[in-house]
């Protein structure tokens, strides 16, 4: 290992990033000094409510929506799940609507939720295809549509590949039809406009620890008027929406993570999209038979991601990592298994092209020197690889 | 405001817990440095998943389970809901079975939750009554059970007047009818035995800001063997049966501090308790037309609660507030609710005797002064409220 791996260059913030320090900062009062319960009359219990009133106005200064449109949740999965279970039994009970459109790239806190609702409480689903470059086609999902559809969900940018879709586009079509849109922004937050009011959106959901806040908090937006049936029952905390003692810290801390991210999203996203660039550009050029995966444009400032043939992406993982590069084949929900990425297989990639996957997601503390490194271990790497291949022939 | 005053005497235990500094202490290396996924198979990421290794490790042995028996989740009323959802949706696709029998005490977070699934589910639910103790009685479980019975919940210890369930027997006849029984041990974690095979439980649910821990945690222990439907899908975290990315630091910080709590649990309880009986017998001594609610004996070591004929609770606790006492009438999680508490009713109090309820739940750093401070203010609080109550003619 050369002298310059000696600390990690972390090239996986799709998967999680670490937590600004301010944001830890402005969490620290929370556990030993203003730790009441929110919901308590006393001093200290009303030093936290308003504490999260202000975490509520926060995020809906960045979202342009009001406090009360903010949920607080557990995690991007938790959002996601609410969303979909909690607008899907409410149309169920109130309209008797058992059809959920959603797409063949969703993460899996949706996709997987569909199922379940499928498998075991009766839905059905469409799933809508998407191109080459995995963006979902807008009039596939007019076409999903039927009478019976409760809800439709979409995501923001996908996190294997990039790929921003055409949300607004997709949240016109749902409205025009007085269906409730949801989008999984969790890979979006922190990089794309979260304004719902542009994006059009019903419901949004995002997580912390996508942009520099702790893992284990997130948002869901719910526009007013959007009826659910809450998941999560006990307690009338978030205004009855989401039981459970408030996790005020987290809160806080989601709030400070966001505010960062988008008070410094412009440069940030420029800087981080210039090294994204030169990395794709360089990888493409310098190793043969590679290819970028997602759409070439329309990507997330932050994602690279590449597809090399006759080799498996976690054989390039491991010897990264043996260089001190942390880097993902897709998504880390899904590191492990022995199943192409389903993203991939949408994107009519066959299954040993699918494979040979590898996704670097850059940061704020990423710098020219990490690109140059990763440029001259990776393509050493892939041809060593590529030799003890059975597929190969180079 | 008495110089004793200046800073808050905080009597509000069963709402929440001041986190312990060795908390925090353990929990600080995993937001800034110790930050990976542990789903990703680099270094960082399998740090974190030997931290959650560990943490698992921890609670198992507290609880006497396997590590495998231990889901992380949210928090306390995430616990609660998904052993009561979990459970009742996986046995009524399994086995048509759609009856629940729970206790007429229980917090919010299985009552509500028994309630929707009721309502919105087509589930039925029989209650079943307590005595003037707010004691639940076994015989009374057993002629509730029907052959549909699906789940049995039924707490360890209540959370507003401190009564300890006779859980273990109650477990025996769940056993004894192979119906799945989960108690809700988030007021009972930090002070009492979690022994689940003492207890003969299959599902407990735990939180870990009730004992010094953060809010934001919980555990829900589940026994091998016992079926459920995770009800957040995605990943396969927590081995498929809660997916999200896991909040590698809260973990640890459960861990942590319920370890802390059970190494010091015996001079811990026996010191509180200590302060407790004293507070207690002063009280009823002191105040005229004052009694204790809940179990003279068989009742949580950090609780009192008392009724005051003639009064609102909600008055007290803000007079008690403004000398400087942070105290509660019953369940933070209910505050601002007009109704009388669910528990106290259940309990065959009237209306207007429920309504004059204080609850102080003592702590660890809670002193012999305190008590004293606060046997010094009480009576005067009670007498002037009363001389202005329309009620009283005392």
């Amino acid at each position: 290992m050369s002298e310059r791996a000696k600390r990690t260059i972390y090239l996986d913030h799709a998967a999680t990033t670490a937590v600004d320090p301010r944001v830890v900062e402005a969490m620290l009062p929370y556990w030993t000094e203003r730790y009441g319960n929110a919901s308590s009359i006393y001093a200290l219990g009303r030093e936290s409510h308003h504490a999260l009133d202000r975490a509520h106005q926060t995020v809906a200064e960045i979202l342009n929506c009001s406090p009360n449109e903010v949920i607080f949740t557990s995690c991007g999965t938790e959002s996601d799940n609410l969303a979909l279970r909690g607008a899907a039994f409410e149309r169920r009970q109130r309209m008797q609507k058992t059809h959920i459109v959603t797409s063949s790239i969703e993460h899996h806190a949706i996709g997987h939720t569909v199922e379940q609702l499928v498998k075991s409480f009766g839905f059905e689903a469409s799933y809508v295809p998407v191109d080459r470059d995995g963006m979902v086609e807008t009039a596939e999902v007019e076409r999903a549509i039927r009478p019976d559809t409760a809800i439709i969900s979409i995501m923001y940018a996908n996190n294997e590949v990039g790929t921003i879709e055409p949300i607004a586009q997709i949240a016109e079509i749902a409205r025009a039809r007085g269906i409730p849109f949801h989008t999984d922004a969790v890979q979006a937050g922190g990089s794309l406009s979260l304004d719902v009011k542009a994006l059009n959106v019903d419901l949004m959901s995002l997580s912390a620890h996508k942009f520099y806040g702790p893992k284990g908090v997130g948002v869901l937006y719910v526009r007013k008027g959007v009826p659910f049936l809450p998941m999560q029952t006990g307690g009338g905390h978030e205004r009855n929406r989401r039981a459970g003692t408030e996790n005020v810290a987290y809160m806080i801390g989601l709030a400070a993570a966001l505010r960062l991210a988008y008070d410094e999203l412009k440069e940030s996203n420029a800087r981080i999209a210039g090294l994204r660039d030169r990395l794709i550009a360089s990888v493409l050029e310098r190793i043969p038979e590679s290819q970028l995966s997602g759409h070439p444009v329309l990507r997330l400032p932050n994602s690279a991601s590449f597809l090399f043939k006759y080799i498996e992406g976690e054989s390039i993982l491991l010897n990264l990592d043996l260089q001190g590069v942390a880097a993902s084949s897709g998504s880390a929900c899904t590191s492990g298994s022995l199943e192409p990425s389903h993203v991939l297989t949408a994107m009519s990639f066959p299954h040993e092209v699918a494979h040979g996957s590898l996704r670097l997601t850059l940061g704020k503390e990423n710098t020219d020197e990490d690109i140059d490194y990763v440029l001259d271990i990776l393509p050493g790497i892939i041809e060593k690889l590529r030799e003890m291949s059975p597929l190969y022939n180079g």
